[in-house]
């Protein structure tokens, strides 16, 4: 892999736009056992994130990625869970132009049986050697990580955060755990980026509380079926007919480039 | 059913933007065999049109119905599919304030089999009574129609339009013969309203051809796994990978209300 440097820009005009639904960026931001969470995700009109499970699919707009890098800049941490690391290989890192490695978020993978084999090429890892971005954090509930990956890891500087899985689900975490362990790494705000299971549990009511804002960017393509689909598991009401499974308020249509980029908050329903 | 009219009015300041997508107003058409054909439709974020199949969800706020009737005031005829008319017993008229009944468009339903069981109180016939608007030609294969219903059809000024259906399938015709017939009745453009399976037959590449432009309305809301979806049929690239099924070109994203309006042409793909 080359390590070329792409300095992005996004313009101040845009940003502007987008900071009503940004964590604060100057910290008298009041003490809280949970980090900002700004779920952000981009999707063709039929709602996929990519042609198929494990395939990476360029959707947005050049604008677009340069919007990506800007709210990376804006948060603490970014987060992907584990299908989205084995199947993209992702940088993790900000590519805006200037910003210092002080400043680069923490990559958090969400890896409950430890499925992700990184190694000292991935790319998260390259990127952090050339002091580009940091190493990742990765949520686990695997107690015994390989020594060899735990190593590799720590000597980039990052580490495996081991945490008791959900009963229900041999391979699920409640986001409260999750959010409240990332807190506690001193992380303040946290950006949520996918994949599609990540996606589909945080628009579900349970964790509505848990989402501070949605940005979410739609390319104006129909993808097709078999594609991996944003949308949560259906909602009924309370004389079992169907409802809608989530909706936002205090909303924002931000055209950009080709695409559209959608801001608003989850609406609390009773 | 109480007949009070309900008169919209959509901006003019709004109406201007969507002017590129609409057919000519004034009638130097050059002569066509088909009509000018607008796909026009109303998703949530998860590309659903309703909740469940039978069921009419209502998600797009009032200036976007507004922008309907607008729409339909531009038409000579608007048409649906037989789910739809059976799902929603359809008005089918245009509530624009001050639309003369001659400058109403032409229901069209596709109604191969003839499952539409319309009466003289379907919201449709009550409405062409009331001149506030007319009655449906119904395209289908089935070359004996019943008599009663027949003569209620006529007897309000729609008719039967009897074509032979597509070899390939006893349900569903081939568009272009359906837009020939259309033609052939002096109609000079249509917009297509619904349902998921007329709007994904034309997304599909066999039709881009056939489609002028594509207007669609998206809003906030997520309606959840289980509802009628549009997304057309996976396409495969020359080695059998997925590719994307449709694109917008020379598009437009116009926020209005709560909702945003896009408006674009189907890239012609080689």
């Amino acid at each position: 892999m080359t390590m070329s440097v792409q300095d992005l820009s996004f313009p101040q005009s845009e940003a502007a736009k987008l900071e009503p639904y940004l964590p604060p960026v100057h910290a008298q931001q009041p003490e809280s056992s949970l980090p900002f969470v700004t779920l952000t995700f981009a999707t063709s009109l039929d709602s996929a994130l990519s042609l198929a499970p494990g395939t990476r699919t360029a959707l947005s707009g050049p604008q677009s990625k340069a919007m990506t890098h800007y709210l990376r800049s804006r948060h603490d941490a970014i987060c992907i869970g584990v299908g989205t690391a084995v199947a993209d290989d992702p940088g993790l890192n900000c590519r805006l132009q200037g910003i210092e490695t002080a400043r680069q978020p923490r990559p958090i993978v969400i890896d409950p049986m430890l499925r992700w084999q990184f190694t000292r090429e991935s790319k998260v890892l390259q990127l952090a050697r050339a002091s580009c971005g940091l190493a990742p954090f990765i949520i686990t509930a695997d107690h015994a990580p390989p020594q060899g990956q735990k190593a590799l890891l720590e000597e980039h500087g990052g580490k495996y955060i081991v945490l008791g899985n959900d009963d229900t689900s041999p391979t699920h975490f409640k986001w409260g755990q999750i959010l409240h362990a990332v807190r506690a790494e001193g992380l303040r705000s946290i950006m949520i980026e996918g994949g599609g299971q990540i996606i589909n549990s945080l628009l579900e009511p349970g964790s509505h509380q848990l989402v501070d804002s949605v940005i979410l960017t739609i390319a104006p393509t129909w993808l097709g079926q078999g594609g991996v689909v944003v949308s949560p598991a259906r909602r009924l009401g309370p004389s079992g007919e169907p409802i809608a499974a989530a909706r936002l308020t205090s909303i924002a249509w931000i055209p950009l480039g080709g695409d559209v980029v959608l801001c608003g908050r989850l609406a609390q329903q009773t």
